[in-house]
């Protein structure tokens, strides 16, 4: 059975994308999450991840270290991790894989703190560029492939990869039209993301370095978690 | 037959990536060149880069748009392009990923000018920790998998991911233990390696702010360009 390492679901990003893979499509595995460690402790991360970072899959003997690498690692026994047609499969490897070395600002300028509300200070031109570049690719997906999700009628890596955009849209509220506004309803409403965003929400670990970095984008409108 | 947009040969690190995977495999592409733009120009890119980026591949109707998704796109055609056994493949995948979303220090102090050669100012810690990581992931592979490439006897697309990395280790000197020096020397003597670079050299195209951010990095030891 596969073993996935993740950190905290309030804060980890990276984290929610391969369980939320894992968990969508009912493949099991077991969890096993460590709190983001206090400042300089990184290293603690290095027992179990080879980059020192959060997630790592471990099958067996085998340790896949990136969320990107991981989801192709189960697309390769997993039908459906990935769309079936060949061209909304390119599509979602192109639009997953501009999420993953991209958009700095809004990761930088929006920390994924699901349990929290913000009404941010202001958006700077270089975030907004980021959110009109969020809402044009989920747009063209929807409409290409024809919805409810960003590659047709199914759940597929690519959703997995924009779901933190999904919840830093929800804390933030980000300025989204009306196609990818209604996506986020549907994403918010998947029953793994709801699973997810529960257990987030009871979290007790507040790590300083997170809470400081969303405090200060913005005035908290409310906080939710436990 | 593939269409590969591309930037200058000199600079673009992101770029080399698939059109490596492409040359070294023997793979038929017809390559387009579209110089970086003046400042601000950036939308001109959009006219074949649905993200306003390079490397992006035409296959017909479908366009790729991010060096990752291309290598993906790539592999599902054309054996080889990641190691046939699967415990090399999850490395390899699990390095280039944790290249294509990191890296940033390195990435950001030592741009890829392939043409000269700098002696840097000086190496702050979060470089000289991009460095080892470099140094221990190149290590790591080398002796896991035997070399003289990274997942094994043959190159495969993690090469290609870290083929911009032995440009900058080139240019900028970069300290790298006996083995990763070694296998330095192993990509600059690949033919698709040096076709490129011997491509750059000839560019006679100066982006200001590429020059810049190379040559305010450290003192100028050569410019053995056009």
């Amino acid at each position: 059975m596969y073993t996935l390492h993740i950190a905290n679901k309030n804060y980890s990003s990276w984290s929610l994308r391969p369980w939320l893979v894992l968990s969508a499509f009912e493949i099991p595995f077991a969890e096993q999450l460590h709190p983001f460690p206090e400042k300089g402790a990184w290293e603690a991360y290095r027992s179990f991840s080879p980059s020192g970072k959060v997630p790592c899959l471990q099958d067996g003997d085998r340790v896949i270290w990136d969320s990107l690498a991981i989801i192709e690692y189960l697309a390769e026994h997993h039908p459906h991790v990935w769309p079936s047609d060949k061209t909304a499969r390119a599509w979602a490897r192109s639009a997953a894989a501009e999420m993953h070395s991209g958009f700095q600002t809004l990761r930088n300028n929006c920390g994924m703190s699901c349990g929290v509300r913000i009404a941010l200070h202001n958006i700077s031109p270089a975030l907004q560029k980021d959110i009109d570049r969020i809402d044009e690719l989920w747009s063209q997906g929807l409409q290409k492939f024809g919805g409810p999700f960003l590659a047709g009628e199914n759940f597929s890596a690519v959703d997995a990869f924009f779901a933190p955009v999904v919840f830093r849209a929800q804390t933030y509220q980000l300025p989204l039209g009306k196609a990818a506004s209604e996506y986020l309803q549907t994403m918010l409403a998947l029953p793994a993301m709801k699973t997810w965003y529960e257990a987030a929400l009871i979290e007790t670990w507040r790590e300083p370095a997170h809470e400081k970095e969303v405090f200060d984008a913005g005035k908290l409108v409310a906080d939710l978690r436990n």
